[in-house]
């Protein structure tokens, strides 16, 4: 592999654990919204954390995954679930904190997807697509298991904000930059975007001519 | 591989061909209900018995899968399918048998799953993580291809009874107990969690203050 | 590998990139019905012409998929996308030509998809199964997006047209028949049994006594 991959460096793991304990709250917090038990916010809980990077690391060939290889994604993600189970209602009261780390997350795993095809080798255009899946395959799989559409096709801003922080760590690769400072400004420049429409209410547009 | 998994031994290949004959039934009589012609019958059926194991080989590298490679899985799935087509009024009376060799199922994939993981070099709780998704995965996919809610999120002691079985299975690998005896008694013990917590109405725990 | 998979070759290559094209479109149709934006079109753009072949190269251990290693395969997605961003009428006026072509990419898609499997060394069973696997999954994922029923369960003669095709092209390898016009031969029966079944209301049967 032509350079090390984020999450091996001790600040970008952390990173790396914090979107993964901020996806499990979000599918934590739907499984209670819906009235599942307590191994139904488990699942949700672990699909929401996991599911992104487990899609792309079986299409990358990195088996097993990551997240089975070092337990502390999924001692993370449970510990996500333990919280949802005992202080959900404290946490749904703390829905903009949640929304902020949740665009931080977006932007955390859009960027180390990214940089970890182009470490398998994959040219610029599949990485940042492979980086954007890995960001909003978690939250596709947790949405889909409870039969909502998913929430990257019903928040404009979304998909968007994940693919500037793909492009932008794939751009910062291609320019041989400095890949830890590149990596946290594509991850910030995710979530800024991501936390912006989201106060402003912005909208991509639409097909003309509906 | 420091062991060999179960399905290589023929009391154990004969269980796992009895979970896949089952769960392709299930997938089968859905299909049914659901007013699908004989292709849908037979989607829900492979889908149903296979999409588990095919998941759980995938993120192993276990490539190609193990039901690809044996073709009695798929033929076991197939006449599922046919028996499905033909008798399913018949099918559908003895449901109190089929939920019992589900449970079955359940438990030996389960085991299943968790054996071969713990084979691959996994530590025990990924490896566990993975046969609870073995056995739960073809009925996911089954149940979305319909868009229902999956009945491991609907129905109480499911994930559980799952959880159980590959959780002793692990135990006893932990342990360096012998195999076929281990395999057989937390097969069992899911199938029996879930049989009774069926028949006693059984509930998991939901998040307190809803 | 036994032989040279299909798309190594110009003329089949074009076909291949004219599947993907026209798969897209339909994602992308699809998403402007359902109201989405921007992103959404690209998202199920992107799956429906994706999916099916990254399940396949997943399963197959073919990984990366070839759809991220050669880029016109993302282009032409995205092509797709920007087509249907604008000028989704006209192309919803040409339900017809679309029609066709999506019944063309069906066949196309069933034969790369067996003869790659065989090409790895699967059973002409697994094989063409999962020919019908890369031709039915994307829009498969397309249709999970937006909760709807897939396709494939909605439409009677779809997957059997996919199994025909897939079918035919495992048994031409089998009798050891030249690639090249055995592909195309396998391809234009499948999308013209689908044409023929659309255009002639043909039925699947169900299973009897419902």
């Amino acid at each position: 592999m032509p350079d090390m991959p984020l999450p091996d460096m001790p600040l970008l793991l952390t990173l790396d654990l914090i979107g993964t304990f901020v996806f499990a709250l979000s599918g934590g917090t739907l499984a209670v919204r819906k009235g599942l038990d307590v191994f139904g916010i488990a699942t949700l809980s672990l699909a929401a954390a996991l599911a992104g990077g487990l899609v792309r690391d079986a299409l990358l060939g990195a088996t097993p995954p990551a997240s089975f290889q070092d337990p502390r994604y999924l001692w993370t993600a449970l510990a996500a679930a333990a919280a949802v189970f005992f202080f959900h209602r404290g946490i749904e009261r703390m829905d903009k904190p949640v929304m902020v780390l949740d665009a931080l997350g977006l932007g955390l795993f859009a960027v180390a997807g990214c940089r970890k095809a182009l470490a398998f080798g994959l040219d610029p255009l599949p990485a940042v697509l492979l980086g954007v899946l890995t960001a909003i395959g978690g939250g596709v799989v947790r949405d889909l298991l409870v039969t909502e559409t998913p929430r990257v096709l019903r928040e404009d801003v979304y998909a968007l904000a994940a693919l500037l922080g793909a492009g932008a760590a794939a751009l910062g690769h291609m320019l041989a930059l400095p890949a830890v400072p590149v990596g946290i400004g594509a991850a910030a420049l995710a979530a800024i975007v991501r936390i912006v429409s989201v106060r402003r209410g912005w909208q991509a547009p639409r097909a003309p001519g509906r």
